[in-house]
């Protein structure tokens, strides 16, 4: 991969995951906390209208927009669908971005400390895993790696590379000074990272780190009809990255029956309870824990 | 006061507050579990609509509407100015009202655990709280009787008694298990308080319990045009009924000056970093800890 020339660093694609959006504002009255001195950098604030209206989105998830074949839809036309647009114009496009590198900041109220969410398992982007986790003691890196960047919906997957950093517990709409400092946190971690790749000075890195890869999501016990019959079970409650082992608890019912986890792999769930997931009423993401190589360039 | 015939427990006040809600879909299933034999008891969702667009309120905090000039004036009609008189209609009229006594179920996103809000500190509530203090060791009591119980604007108000069961932290639109839990603990103890002092078998309490009681709310630092320009300092996060000293820390601004507080008396806050409540730009209730007789009556 050549050099990266230009970064955008992204906040606001859900209009109420506060953290990046006060943090675009410091950054906005502070630019040289974000300037490095081999690349340009921006900042976009992706869904005004969300947080305006102090919401996820308006009609539509803007971070589910992001496929090709919904960008090259002229027929998909609601505000969400019209923004991914122009952030792909802004950005992108997509496939021949003019932009090399992007950072989506998001917040959970999943107790999942900061995630570094990877798209990419290449050389570049576990060198930054290993870098973020050698800087930043509580980091997470979660490989979200399962299929072609090109086909992720993520508003991050309009360029060369791109990332998200995921933040929590935080409810939305509410502002914890303990969450925006560890976003702030990684982001410069990541910024420092791709100025040393330019650079070519990349200090020694472990040979190895444990992190996640995504598997499969799970969803809440529905009826027939739909509806939810029962909630996450306490016991996994806050417990996002800790394993799970066949057998244990996953779901309370109302009735008070509980069910159990039956997959045949040691899972790790994330993303638990977390509130914008109920519109699909799903549970938590399941991961593995994997050791992967940081290979020198 | 006369025994209590009629009990009304209400959830879904706000359409974000999810313990409440299913309470009521358990409860419905499953009635005997709120049954007690002195009285009659009767549960009402009383925002549906907020409730299926996933949102505190559609047009409005319904939990505001319910103070007598504002029940009588028939133009104050958007969707919870209406369905305020429609509740006061069902469950009393306020002044001559035929519930007697109504629980209304609450999340807040702040740190608050379990707590009972109380409206008034006559015999019948300061025996209640002492009960439920000596059944719940995790209960938290809050007197918010700086007014008279007509003159507020809760829903609660409407019958000659009312109380708040308010139990966090939970983000909005998410339902824990152990939050609900707790819920369902606090308002079995409510239903049962009220069963025994209606048969006049109240049971012997302490003669003095500790609690809280509202003195007022701070707002975030705003600049001149009413936008936020600091946030909830970190060292009171979490820290919901925990003492605050004259000089201690109650906010961060985004250009990471301090600001402390200077009040001239031992502050316990609460409602921290409430969500809902950064509408209006609030930050924080405050309360001075009181010592409380337990009268007999």
């Amino acid at each position: 991969m050549n050099s990266i020339g230009r970064v955008a660093i992204v906040g606001g694609t859900h209009g109420n995951e506060y953290s990046g959006i006060y943090l675009l504002k410091k950054w906005e009255n502070s630019p040289d906390l974000i300037k490095r001195s081999t690349f340009k950098v921006e900042t976009l604030l992706a869904n005004a209208n969300a947080f305006s209206e102090n919401k996820r989105y308006v009609d539509m998830d803007l971070n589910r927009q992001f496929r090709p074949e919904l960008l090259d839809d002229p027929l998909l036309a609601n505000y969400e669908q019209s923004r991914a647009k122009v952030i792909n114009l802004q950005l992108g496009p997509k496939g021949s971005s003019k932009t090399d590198f992007i950072i989506d900041l998001h917040n959970t109220t999943s107790n999942m400390g900061p995630t570094l969410i990877l798209m990419r398992s290449d050389p570049f982007n576990t060198q930054l895993a290993g870098y973020v986790q050698s800087r930043m003691e509580s980091a997470v890196i979660l490989f979200e790696d399962h299929c072609d960047m090109k086909e992720q919906p993520f508003l991050c997957s309009i360029s060369e590379q791109g990332v998200i950093i995921e933040v929590g517990p935080q409810p939305q709409s509410v502002l914890r000074q303990d969450i925006l400092e560890s976003m702030e946190e990684m982001t410069m971690h990541v910024l420092d990272f791709v100025n040393l790749y330019n650079l070519i000075q990349i200090p020694p890195l472990p040979s190895s780190i444990y992190a996640f890869r995504y598997v499969e999501t799970l969803k809440l016990p529905e009826d027939e009809g739909g509806e939810r019959r029962g909630m996450v079970h306490k016991n996994i409650q806050d417990n996002d990255f800790k394993c799970l082992k066949k057998g244990d608890p996953i779901f309370c019912l109302f009735d008070g029956n509980i069910i159990n986890w039956e997959g045949d792999y040691e899972a790790y769930p994330h993303f638990i309870n977390e509130a914008a997931y109920y519109d699909n009423n799903l549970a938590m993401s399941l991961a593995k824990k994997v050791e992967i190589n940081v290979l020198l360039k």
